[in-house]
């Protein structure tokens, strides 16, 4: 067990301070858990946090009493926490502590339709949109430092872990030495669900869930394995043909290859988040594959595993600088299997820079071991 | 690697049916993935189902095409699939398959208020309750023999990794060693993430995160770990004493055994949820401990971790035969630590029938080995 030493802080009053002066004398109700980690780094399952002029106030359950204490002091937080057992007891807690005047800004895409009716027949609500999420796009060093040390993480597992493929395992063996030996190298878990895909049918689904089949010579095997640090995540996925390629395996290995270097080439500041998407589809669309390509080209990665901005044909945003993103192009076809690459990167001034440091040169990394 | 034999199959046609008899003539939209999972098997993480007198559709992304013709096929359904690549595109699909007249039901715990005001636009919309929930409530013979199983896997992990406890492991070196281990005994993944909360402060947190302290001699240590098994969870608690119990362990680890069993005597059809809670906590309050007890009695499980039933001060629901659902009792106190004991059972027609079979006899289970 590698023990974490100290990482650098993240400024939670500054972040408090930053949605107070977009609310401008409003109060916001938030629900959605990762912008209330986020603000205060509280990393419990249910909570609602009240920012207003004055106020400051989580509002949570009786298990989560002592851990939100103790995340709000750590974050160096001055925050009023408020226990109730039961949800309506929550509930009207919550409505004593909104200040008023004014509609009260909550979170119409992290509410549900119920429970935004019940506080509606309480006080005046209006949609906050993406209040947070605009503000906690971009990351700070705090924030890049973890997204660095998982991406690291999943990197030298998937070293250590590659050999095994050539030993005729299940994709869930692959799967479950890949999560065990992240945390073993200090991840708090992984990242999301590992994809394990193999051979011409699971690995033409580009979220196939990892299931009990045994990897075989000639399988394509598509492995997406992602660390989590301090609830940051990374994401990276790897492509491996099991013993000598094909000719057709060496063709969508090349060709995948080659669309997600002009991906990685598109990355940079003022860049329109599809013109990433469109460098992909058009190496695809030259070579008559672009049917193969079933899904976007990437996401932004924080605290959620996908966050803005969004990379595909309809995305409307511009990549800015401190954004860190996927860039994930991909093949996939029943009977054949698939092909996918996928680097983590941030956004710099000239361009990106990867947190997925792994080697994508050959069609299976590392070659099968030599007997 | 244990290789899952089959398990019985659920009758999902039978399903479909129920759903549309409540229905009668109306149409549903699904977007519950839990729901949809008990309706058709499809596990995948976006989809809508619409149910109508006719129209039986699941629409999903690109992603999960092929996925979800394979669920839809080993559930025996004759189900439309319909792929669109984009939310908005989907949204479109969607319209396009409702069946007037009337308005349409909708899921609006299971819906974000945005969500709900996109479809509200197109068409009549109404909340349909828990009308499916109410369904799956009680379980069938291929649900509870999922249950049983992975309530099995985490007895026998809990009593293979539970030595390790004496040797001065970290929390998080437990947590990792069982989940692997539930992994290679079968099971699917962990039902939740698992707690390992040791010493004065954390075990003093019902959800507690696993952190990197390191389990002392004279600490009480509460692990609560369920295995997933086709989506359907099992949820288990036992507490450990590091060494020999001093007289307050010893006090409170007896007085949560026999609030436990008071708990598990309540239990039967036709009960009050509400009475378990109290059974539970007449024990604790008779003692002078009533405000060590800091959450519900317990909960239904299945392919949500927590479901209907709810068993607390504040339930209004009643046991019935096929119910699946915790009991839970524990005390917590900072600077003493906590004693939680939890079994997952099935309510019978004369009582209830344990899944759980792990010995909470003694304060240390297994003891201390003896060197």
């Amino acid at each position: 067990m590698t023990t974490r030493e100290q990482l650098p802080a993240s400024d939670h009053n500054a972040r408090v301070t930053a949605v107070r002066d977009v609310l401008d004398g409003r109060t916001m109700v938030l629900s959605h858990g990762t912008n209330i980690r986020w603000l205060t780094g509280f990393g419990g399952s249910l909570a609602w946090l009240v920012i207003g002029p004055e106020r400051f106030a989580l509002l949570t359950d009786g298990r989560y009493r002592d851990r939100a204490i103790a995340d709000l002091d750590a974050a160096g937080l001055n925050t009023d926490v408020i226990v109730r057992a039961t949800r309506p007891d929550l509930a009207d807690a919550l409505v004593a502590t909104v200040e008023g005047p004014g509609a009260v800004l909550a979170e119409a895409d992290h509410l549900s339709h119920a429970a935004w009716g019940s506080l509606a027949e309480r006080f005046a609500i209006e949609p906050a949109g993406g209040l947070v999420e605009g503000l906690r796009r971009v990351k700070d060093n705090g924030e890049v430092v973890r997204m660095a040390r998982a991406a690291d993480i999943a990197d030298r597992t998937l070293v250590e872990v590659a050999p095994m493929l050539f030993d005729g395992p299940t994709e869930a063996d692959v799967r479950d030495e890949l999560e065990y030996r992240m945390r073993r190298h200090g991840a708090d878990g992984p990242s999301y669900d590992t994809i394990v895909a193999s051979g011409p049918q699971h690995a033409a689904r580009p979220h196939h869930q990892t299931a009990r089949r045994t990897i075989e010579a000639g399988d394509t095997v598509i492995i997406d394995v992602g660390a989590l640090i301090d609830g940051y995540h990374s994401d990276m996925t790897r492509t491996f043909v099991i013993g000598e390629p094909d000719a057709r395996q060496h063709e969508i290995y090349t060709l995948v290859r080659e669309s997600q270097a002009a991906g990685l080439a598109a990355v940079g500041p003022g860049v329109p988040a599809v013109d990433v998407d469109a460098a992909c589809r058009t190496v695809f669309r030259d070579a008559g594959y672009e049917d193969w390509f079933i899904h976007g080209t990437g996401h932004g990665v924080g605290l959620d595993i996908h966050e803005e901005p969004f990379s595909s044909p309809a995305s409307t945003s511009e990549l800015k600088v401190g954004d860190v993103v996927t860039v994930e192009p991909g093949l996939y076809r029943d009977g054949f299997g698939g092909v996918r690459i996928e680097d983590l990167v941030s956004v710099t001034a000239t361009g990106c820079a990867p947190f997925t440091h792994l080697s994508k040169d050959a069609p299976c990394l590392p070659s099968p071991p030599t007997t």
